[in-house]
Formats: structure tokens, sequence, C-alpha cells
């Protein structure tokens, strides 16, 4: 049986992952098998690599050994026998969402927020490997001009667009604050900016990452290390003519970040619930927030399948949306410990690291990020 | 100076208002004068009746004496010098929220919601008196056909049209669970009968109000002195198939049957926040409820003006929608403190009290509704 | 090979279809076989089994022999081997448009009106006989609360179902012109007052059929052989307060009819064009039907997959919508011929007629509509 | 009396206005006065200028002498007695569709589509002047960082605003045709950009004009006398995957463009209506535009009133927007022969010209304009 490379969650202990050799997946009948060009490292790989609570109720040992991620760009090197639409050669990215078609959200529409679902690279192997099978029904073809290190990253730019655009789209002209400065927001912020958000006011506390937001088109930055709550509204209120934002995201979670997402948010206006909370129960100043404000809630988990992703090939391909200054860093998969390394270091000194399992895939990339004199040299 | 008869809330003390004859309102040149035929008591005419924390807080002794009162149906009598749509003898109800036209909120279509607002029967004087002065801005022609005692209560009827029907209005063949048996929610169960919602669900605890509501249309009630959670969410997974409705009416307040509400909704359901909490934080599972869930919440605070009195005057005046359930008990002005008195029972047998100030038109509607089998006595 | 009956159309030559014995198709691996408890005749198959030049040039003599039909409900008795999610004993209908699932509108939750579709009973075999193979995707599965001969109709319903909801199902408390009393718009009819729209007009020419319109719930009927379009005009204005209708729906096709649709609604309305036309261009009153109107046009094909199809079940099974006023004759399979002739005669005194290839069933069916003192009794 | 310069359209004949001395009008008590800083000239100024049929059908001897245009940026310089939120010494433009509040689309939230409503320059006089009076509602308070030839041509840059967003503001990452190179078209093709929609292709004829289009952000530009309707629609497939645009743009008006904005548009998507025809009868492709296509048609007469201005202050002041390559010409008020001369020639080489009453204004604007190099020289 052939063999490729993978980092693999072996135990569950706190604590890393192994590079080991492993077999090949063999092909299911609805199933693709991509060669991974670029895979990406998301928050959640961080929480099964360290293994923490989450992790280890939500997979449990029973599931181990598995590979990690889920964020992949690739290229489709196999078909199963009942594959109708996607073929040898077409250049993928993967939904994480395994929906189930026959969810009566998914015949609704609503195939990202179905009830039954797999999620890739936490309740299947993951795509931090040479080869990762793959469902044809999550497979999305890429647009060729989209180089590997921004396909991979469109899982997480996704998110971005979704949170952005919320259930309906309707954004241009608006004004928005971004409570957050994680990669996601990091991209929601240059989503904004190309899809004519009008003023874009980014909140966050690592100067890293706000400095990244301002490349991304924010308009104003405020930190929370250097303005209270209070400095910040009333900057809000300034800035929107005494009304407050038209559009809110919380981008963070939990009960700080909740709170001044609400404060901003004019009454009338809408609000992206993105962050997962920390906390089991938020409190949340109800009257105030939803009911008097007449606020418009939504909770946004995932993409659109495919909606979302319609609109960021259009957003990237069509030059719309220059995510470069996200993409802080790239390497080869066999550096994976590096990658972990970083984005679990305080302060955190990275945003997007992209992982490459081939030498000449990860020479290219370089080549192409080395022309954007704003992006750090890679490790 | 001519005078009338008005219900006075004089002094900041609890307990009560007085009858008192009061000057006839002297006509401004934006404002009409409404010869009351019918005014309907609300929750917030308890409150200042009573004169509890929120109405020492709200309206203060400064603005005291006021006539109490929001929800009308009367003729108009008398126009201001610059009225331009209103016409002497229009037969009228009136928004409570009496928006400001240059508010942001009102330039963009969203008056009910504006940030500069005087709200009826609060900030200034009310509707318990034989005559009101409303400015034309705010009045609404009704449809003849609509006799008072029903055009009255379309102020809180709208709160449950609005409440039905969301931002978007899209409902028709969809499920619902109504949490909560007040007067609102029992207009919204009707209106939901009305407008194609395909199975109603209602959560309460009143048996008076409870048969009322299934005179209304629920389809199933669910009795929390009888039932438990865990009960009342298999109920409703065994109604829906296993994925809970499509749409939650939250209209109590408060962090239990707010937590109700969010129980029965499926994943990607839409959930309206209409009930005020009594709890200045109200502590919500917000990554279940919310962002995992991927719900849209609606705030829902007064009426759209005019989009849901539109469709509510439609739906009076097709016949589509029969209010008498709710109409318990109509009663002449004078005898008010029976109608207060009734409301602060406990527990409360009426739903909405209807009050006519004159004797001829308390006499037809007594004659009209006595067609109606199900309507209890009026004291 | 086991046989089955079966309507076919064997020839491409005008008139008629025969009844013969042919062999039970063989599963294919994503389909599932379903034996037919009811079919109904729709207009599509009136075209075919006359062999109009619509079908001679639509079908072609390549694809005969085939079987007629596509509207039906059924019982599945065997699946394939790749089913996942419709089971072995399910009550089922099916979406005629079998679309492909890799379409940009199937990505995008615009399954019915994907590019490369094929139509059952048009493009393959379709479901007058004992019975059909359908693949997995298009099967819907019904509650059993809704019998065969309601079940079958909901291909048609749907249509009145999307025509009436449009893209936003944004019909609550508005007013509305069906222009049309074809089955599709009887059924519209229906639709609307059961989703609450306020006020509905029915514009049409057939005796017959215009009685069943106002079973259906019409409010005001208007006999374009008894009033000109003027007088028409006219009352519509009289109904509207002077404005037209917010929505107008044309379920005609033609000049004549669409002009018609477009008068009667008002500026910043909504029309549905559903109706056929049978002139390959219309001339349309461009400027001041849609420009300066402002009208919203929504181009209404097939049904939405699935979510009419799910709004529909919640009105039929939630008794909101009764639809046997329509169901006007029910008779065996072998009778089809009647039936054509029926659907063929001028003037026509049938609105639709459900085949039973099974003799039990039909008795059953005849039981339950028997019930109806409406229902005229089937041939 | 007053009296302050204006053009003037003496008598109902071919050919000119006149530069008069007349009275500054005396101010009604709802209205304000306003020093025109700059006014631009439209299509229609065009049509009365020139006393088509057009102009003697819809304005008549009756109405004058009446001032031209009603494209205007000023500032207050008093108020009626009534006016409530304007304050003297606001910087402000004029939406030119002066709506009735009482007007049922008024209280829907669809002012801009009214029933009943005066036009500016139209149906009173209009905004070539040193001084206009309008109605304090359809004032609309401009950003100061907005300069006055730019803030002048909001009124056609709105009417850009919403054909491009059309009913729902939902067009990022969505593909696009254009059909038309005029002035609105190539507003719209800026604001297309700004909002993020990917692919822009541009349909036009004129060298000039095309031109412009570039510098607004056209991806493609297609041009009419270059290539065939069929060489057209292959290009459009082929860069919209064989599926056609998301989205096409109307904005010529008349049988062929209209054929062509529907051949560019994919099964199921949205069409804008802005054109203008000549003929009173459009043939249009009914079944295979609009039936089977599933087409969303939304026809756009003016600017959303205020959701569209608000949007457009947001773009402009927020620099998402450049329009400064429309605003090929100003000049003095004095000058406007040359501007209408410059409109009606043929070939046509301006697309929007500003005048200025006020000679300090006109060499601010020089100035300002100046930075661009890409600025022809003003007249």
């Amino acid at each position: 049986m052939p063999k490729m490379k993978a980092v693999v969650k072996v135990k569950p202990v706190r604590g890393g992952a192994e590079l080991q050799d492993v077999d090949i997946p063999t092909l299911g009948a609805d199933e693709v098998l991509v060669r991974v060009q670029a895979a990406s490292i998301c928050g959640t790989d961080v929480h099964i690599y360290e293994w923490n609570a989450w992790a280890d109720r939500r997979i449990g040992s029973v599931n181990l050994p598995q590979i990690l991620g889920h964020e992949v760009a690739g290229e489709v090197v196999e078909i199963g026998s009942h594959v109708q639409n996607i073929k040898k050669g077409d250049y993928i990215s993967s939904e994480t969402h395994i929906f189930n078609p026959g969810d009566l959200q998914s015949l609704l529409g609503q195939r990202h927020i179905g009830k039954n679902m797999e999620i890739l690279g936490v309740d299947r192997d993951g795509v931090f490997a040479e080869y990762v099978m793959l469902p044809e029904r999550v497979c999305w073809v890429n647009d060729r001009s989209i180089p590997p290190e921004f396909a991979s990253v469109q899982e997480p730019l996704g998110n971005g667009v979704y949170a952005v655009l919320g259930e309906n789209a309707d954004v241009a002209g608006k004004t928005m604050v971004i409570v957050g400065d994680g990669p996601t927001a990091l991209f929601a912020t240059g989503v904004a900016r190309a899809c004519g958000v009008a003023k874009i006011i980014v909140v966050g506390f690592s100067d890293y990452n706000l400095d990244i937001a301002r490349k991304m088109g924010a308009d104003h930055i405020l930190d929370i290390k250097k303005t209270s709550l209070e400095e910040r509204r009333d900057f809000v209120l300034q800035q929107t003519g005494g009304y407050g934002v038209d559009i809110s995201l919380e981008m963070v979670g939990g009960e700080t970040p909740i709170r001044e997402a609400f404060t901003h948010l004019r009454k009338g206006g809408r609000i992206t619930a993105f962050g997962v909370a920390s906390e089991a129960q938020v409190p949340i100043d109800y009257n105030d927030s939803i009911v008097f404000k007449g606020a418009q809630i939504h909770g946004i988990n995932g993409r659109k399948v495919f909606d979302t992703w319609y609109r960021m090939r259009g957003l990237l391909s069509g030059k719309r949306l220059d995510i470069s200054p996200v993409v802080t860093h790239i390497t080869a998969l066999e550096e994976y410990e590096k990658g972990f390394d970083m984005l679990m270091a305080n302060p955190r000194k990275t945003a997007k690291i992209v992982l490459f399992p081939d030498n000449a895939e990860l020479k290219a990339a370089k080549e192409r990020l080395a022309e954007k004199t704003d992006m750090p040299a890679a490790d």
C-alpha cells in the first residue's frame, strides 16, 4: 500500500502531533483523492494539537489517531466510481462542513448549518498530509489565477465573507465596526473594504495584527490597550453622526467583546455573532442591546455552501481583494511544529500560516509572495 | 375653555389615577384633534397607574399630571393649519412611536426605531380622554369596516404582526413556537394562523389565556404548569421531524422564557426577541443558541411605520383575522378603575380591555360583540 | 422481465397514446423504484399526447416511445445501491426538474432553474404507469396525512405556491390580482388565501373554473367575457384606494393578459411572470409598466427545490389549504383517454384529473372525496 | 424685490433658454432657500431646452416660463417657519422626486415611487439659478468633504447606485454586464467596482465614454461598433463559465439594448430595467428572457429616498468611489449654452457638465480638479 507523510494526532494527551508515514486513503465511490498543494493552520487545529478540554470532549480518544487540518488547496488525482461533476485534474479547495444532503437544512438551501454534519479534520482525517480523500459534494473548483497559499485559506476567508455579508449581503455604503483582530477579523476587514463598506473601524489589541488590519483597509483602529470602552463608544458615535454603526461584527466571543459590539451598533442595525464565547452562559444586556435597539443578529457558522465560495472566487480572481497581508508565513509541511509554536506564542506574531507538502510548490509560493514588500520572511 | 373627561396620573405616587375635567388641548399647526371613540389599556398604562420603579424613572414627577393611554381609535374633528393629508372626519388610529422625520432611521425607512422619539401617553398626554391631540404624521386612517374596539387594539396587534412577520415577512408554510400567552402573544397566534404559518405551538401558563390561544388558532398548547422544558422540547422535536421550529417568538422576557425560545428553534431558524426582560443582564447560552445554531434574531420594538399598519388593515378588513377572542372586555371610560383592577389581578382573567368615552358608542360595541358567543360579558 | 401497464407515446404523430405492457425499469444506483399510487395530468402531457409543434421540437421522434406524465405520488419499493436518504416504504412525490447538482445554480441554492436539467416525462420516462424510476435527489417525502390524489398534484400546486410567494415570500396582508383561471391559478388562489393575502381578485373567463376560484377563496371574480379591461382596471383601483394591487400574478401568457397584469399593479409593486406566452415576442409597455412603475418582476419557473415543497407540505398537512375543489376528477389509469378528452374539450369542464393505476387506491380516494359535497362525480 | 440670475425656458418653442434676472423665490413655511453652489445638466434638461415632443406633452406652455435644472449642491440661507430638521448653513443636495408623504408608497417606505409626485425642474422651478427654494423633506445634508461639483451630480449618481444595488443591494462578488455608456452607466460602473462586483463588462459605442468606463473600473469593454451581439454573447459566456452574468443592467432603453441585457443574463439572475425606451411598446422575448430564465427584473426609477443617498454619502466621503472621470466639464452658469451645445453634439464629447453661478466657487473647483491629470480642460 502506498504511503504518504501526514501530521497525526496519535494520543489523547496534551501537546503535539507526529509526522508519520501513513497509508494513502482508499477511495470511496462518492469521493475524490486530492494531492495537497497547500494547507493552512486554524485555531481548531491548535485545540486538537494541544488536546485541550474541547478536543477531549469533541473528538475523544476513540477517533485517534487522526490527521489534522481542514484548510486546503490541491489537485484531484483520482475520482471515485460515482463522482459526477468533479474531474481529475481539477484544482479544488474543500468546504469543511461535510453536510448531509438529506438534512432539512440542506433541502432548504442552508447546507452550511445542517443538523447532521461531519467536520473535516475533526470527525475524519484532515488535510495536513500529502493526500486527502474528500466527498465530491464538498469540493469547490478554484479559479487557477488564485495561488494555493490563498486558495487554502479560503475556508477562514469564507468565514470573513459570510460574517461581513451576513444573511443578505447588504453592506454597500454602510458603516461597520469589527470587534476582533484575529485572522478571520483581518480577512473580514479586507472583505468589507472590497465590498463597499464605507467606514471600517477595527477594535483589537495586538499591535502585530492591528497593523495588518490597517493594510487590509481599516479606516480607524481602536486599540483596547490604549482606550476605554467609553472612549471607543464616543469615537464611534462621533464618526457616525451620533448614531452608531449600521453593522457590527463580533469576532472574538465572550462577555466583554459582545458588549462592545452591541455598544457600537445603532438602533435598527445588524450585528454578526461569529466569535465563540469561552463561557457557557454569556450575560447580555438583552433589552437595550436587542429589543429596544431593534437589532438584527445573524449567527454565523461556517460559510454558505457554496454562495460564499462563489463570491469569494470572484473577489479573489477579480483582484478586488488582496489577502497577502494576512498570509504572514509559509513553510514546509514537515515544519508544522514551528507553525504551531508560533500560533501558541504570546504575543502571537503571525496571522495565517500555510504548509506545503511539496518543496517545489513552496519555492514557487515564496517567489510569488516575495513580490510583496510587506510580506514578512517565512521561516 | 371647553373641557373634557380624562384619566389623569396626577402625582408620582403608587396606586391609581383620577378622572378629571381638563382643558381640551389647543391644536398645533401639524396636529389634529381626535374625538376618542375607543381606547384600550396596555401594560405600560398599568405601570404608570401603579407608578412602579420604571414609571418613576422613565416619566418622573416633572411631567405630571399626564393623561394615560396610547391605544386609540377615533374621529378627526379638527386639523391644524399645516396638516396636509389627514382630513376632518377621517377615522384614525395612532402610531405610538412619534418619530422624528429627520432621524437617520426615519430617513432610511425605519421610523419605528428612530433615535429620537416621543411616546404617546408616556412623553405627552395620552388617549384616555374624550379628545386627544396627535401629530398628523402618526395618524393612520382606518378602514371603516373595522369597529373602534378592534381599531383601538391595533397598536398591540401591530406588535404581534411585526413579531410574527419579523423583518422579512417570510412565514408562509413554516413552523412556529410562541413563548408567551399575554395579549400580544394571543394576537400573534391569530396573525400566524392568518398568514399561513403551518404549525403553531403556544407555550404559556394561564388557563384563561391559553384557552384564547386555542381560539386564535394554536395547533398545540403547552402549559408550563403541567410540563417540563424537556417534555416540551421533546414534543416540539417530535412535531418537527426532529429539527425544531423554523421560527420562535419570545414574547415574555427573562432568562427562562428566552432559553425556552432558543431551545425550540432549529438550526438556521429565526427568532423574534419581543419580550422585555426584567433583568438588566440576561445569561444566554450564546454559542449553542446563536453562533453554532446559525440563528437569526430579530429584535422587535413597536411596529413598522406604516408597513405593519397597512398589512394589519388588510388582514382585519379582509376578514382574514378575527381578534374578537382577545378583546375580552369593553366598558365605559369612567369605569377605568375596574379595568386596571382586572389587569392587576392574579390570576388575571382578561386579555384586552377597551374603554369607551361615549355611551352610545359603547352600546353599539356591545351589540356587535354580543353576536360572538364566546365573548364574556363586559363589566 | 416483469411487466407493468403504462401510457406510452409511441409515435411522433398527432393524437393519442397507447396503454402498453412494458418492462418495469431496471434500477440505477442513485435511483429508487416507486409504485405509482396516483398520477395527475398536466397541460404538458396534453401537448405530448396531441404531439403539437412544441412536442415535436422539444422531444422529437428520437426519444419515442416514452411514458407520459410527471405529477406523481407513490411508495418507494426498491432503492439503488447508492441511495442514502430515501428509504424503502417512503411515501414520496417527485420534483419534475431533475437538476444537475454541479450546475452553478444548484451550487448557489437555485436548483429549480439550473442550466442543465432533465424534465421528468419529457426527457425521460414518466409516471403514467404502475412503476416509475426516479433519481433519489428529486424525491420528496410526503406527510402521510396528505392523500395520494393531493400529493400527486403538489407539482402544479408548487407552481402556485412559488407564483404567489415569489422570491421572498412577502405576501401577508397585501392585495393581489391573479390573471388566469387555469388549474395553477386556482391553486394560487387557495395559496394566497391560506398565506394571508388580504384581498384576492381573480380575472378569468371560464364559468366552471371561476366557480372553483370562488371556492378557493377569491374575494372578487372578474369575468373577461362580461367586463372590459377599463372596467376591471377601475374596479381594482376602487378596491385599492386608487393605487392598484401590491402583487399581480400573470398566469396565462400572451400580450393581452400580460398587459392586464401590469395594468392592475401599483407603482412599486411586484409582478409574477408565470404564464408562457404563445408568441415568441411579446410587446410590452416597457416604460410605464416596468421602469416608471418601479415594478419588481419575478420570473417563475418550476418550484423552489425544496423550499416550496417544504412550505406546501406544511400548508397541506396543517390543513391550512384545502385543494379539493381543484381536484375535480379521479379515475383509473386505464381511463386516461377520457381524461385527455376532457382536458382537450372546449369549454373545458375539469381542473385537475388524477389517475390511479390501482383500483383499491382509486376506491379509497373516491370514498375520501365523497365526503366533499362539492366534488363532481368522477367519470 | 431682490433678483437673481436664472436660466429660464420662456416659450414652448424649439431651441434654447434665456438667462434672465428673476425674483428670488418667496419662502414657503415648509421650504428652505438654497444658494446654489453647483448645478449639473441632465438629459431631461436637454429635452426641455430643445422643447421636444416629450417636453411639450409633459410640461406644456401653461407652466412656462420655468427655471431649468434639478441636480444641485448649495447652502441653506433661509428656512421657512415650519422647517424642523434642516438648519441655516446646512450644505445640501436635493432629491428630485418631491414625494407626497401621504402616498401609500411613502407610508410603506417607497417614497421614490409614490403615486403623486412633483419633479424638481419639471413641475416647478429648478436649480439653474443663484437660488432655489426646496421643500425641507427633499433636502439631503451633504458631508462637507464632498465638493459641490460632486455633490451636485449625486442625483444621477444615485440612479447609478440604485441601478447597481437594485432592491436588495446584493452584489458583492457577483458578475455584471452594464449595457450602456451614458453618464449614469459610467457612474454605475464606478459604483459596481466600489461595491465589490467581481467582474464588470460594459457594452457601449462611444469611444469617449468607453474610455471613461475603463477609468471607472470596467474589467472589459465591448464596443458595439466593432462586435456583433453573438460575439459579445460568446465573450460573456466565456467570462462566466458558460452561464452568463449574475446581474445585468439595462441603461439605454429600447428593443436592441434590452435584448442584449437579457442575452447576457444567466438563468436565475437579476436584471435592472433603468433605460427609458423610445418606443411605447417594446417586443420582448418573454418566455426565454423572463419565465424560463427565472429572471428577477427590478424596475429602477429615481433613487431610494434616502437609503440611496445615505450609501452614496458613505461611498463618496469614505473615498470608496472616485467620480472625477465622469465630471468632465465645469463652467460658469452664464456659459450654459456651451454646455447644452456639447450635450447635443454628435458625437458627444462630454459626460457630466457642472455649472457654477459664482465665479469664486468655479475657481476653487478648477483648482480641485486640476489635481487630476485626467481631467479635460473645462470650457
